[in-house]
């Protein structure tokens, strides 16, 4: 082996005992030192590839996350924007439930993160957002939307969704957040206006505002 | 002052010179023995109200909540749903934004609080949620919504776009949260579908899925 695919091999062997420990025993309790003797190299070479812990961890969560993402994205099947869209809902909270330590842990820190992970995360959600936007101008197009709609914020909708059903998962353990995920965007694209009304802003009741 | 009363006076200042110390220190800077000095009270005193600096913390956060929320739902004015959720949203996002420190504060612990206050956080959801369902269910009673929209649903709706919201102004400092919960509101109420499309369903392209 050249010695860059050797330490690309090392970086990855380290990372694949640190998610393993990450997942079993919680960040706190996850220690460096056994994470590099389970990995066979010594403590500096842990330290040679992340910085700390902290770096460990991010670098553990976001790879993952970045592959499992590009897969979703890659494979986004022919169909409705609401079939495409639980096409990603559900490779993501599969994602998730295969490691929901980790998971608890990767909502904490991408919705706290400092530099530089703060930004790679908004990176990711950016260039998820973006194809989502895409996916819903393709049906605007197809005529499956109304011309005028704002897909972006349709993109917005779909993330508050999301981050709502996966904290709610994070939390109580909601049974099923993708499943909630698809019942929300439903929801959303049907609307909720009566089926005979004109599509209007005014009001169909007067507003009576009470005076302060 | 009788003795019942007096202990109350204390804890209400102990909780007023603590909230001051964690809006402009944070969390981890804020010092109990430095609050107790400042309130002109023993540090054993503020331990016999508040276990330990976390319960200081909730206690601080909880209250004013509490009483933000009521004050916010026995203050919905008459009008459309949108224009009685808006309300909610201004006075919510006008509280943070009148202590963003302990804001973000607020959000990390209310999504990762544990006992008793996750139960306490959740209550609370749970009671704002009950309302806003109640003020859909009228809404759809004068006609304003479908009569067979879920407005349980509806609620959960609001929360996600609230969180969404409070989450981008927290992390990256959106400029007008509380018009972003708006804007997506609408888009949730007027829905998406074109105007003179069947309330249906079908999809109006075929669905060809891609065989695995």
């Amino acid at each position: 082996m050249k010695r860059a695919e050797q330490k690309t091999e090392t970086r990855r062997l380290i990372l694949e005992v640190a998610k393993r420990h990450f997942e079993a025993r919680g960040f706190v309790d996850t220690n460096i030192r056994e994470v590099a003797r389970e990995a066979g190299v010594a403590t500096g070479t842990v330290l040679l590839h992340f910085r700390d812990k902290e770096d460990l961890l991010h670098a553990a969560l976001f790879e993952d996350l970045e592959r499992e993402i590009e897969e979703a994205l890659g494979t986004v099947p022919e169909g409705t924007l609401e079939e495409r869209l639980a096409h990603l809902t559900r490779r993501m909270f599969g994602f998730y439930a295969d490691r929901p330590a980790l998971s608890r842990t990767l909502l904490k820190e991408s919705l706290l993160a400092s530099p530089p992970w703060a930004e790679r995360f908004a990176a990711q959600v950016a260039k998820v957002h973006q194809r989502i936007t895409a996916l819903a101008d393709e049906a605007a197009r197809e005529g499956e939307l109304a011309s005028d709609a704002s897909t972006a914020l349709l993109g917005v909708a779909y993330f508050s969704f999301y981050y709502f059903a996966l904290i709610a998962w994070v939390q109580g353990g909601h049974p099923d957040p993708a499943a909630l995920v698809g019942r929300l965007m439903r929801q959303h694209l049907d609307g909720l206006r009566p089926a005979p009304a004109p599509r209007t802003r005014s009001p169909q009741r007067p507003t009576q505002r009470k005076s302060p």
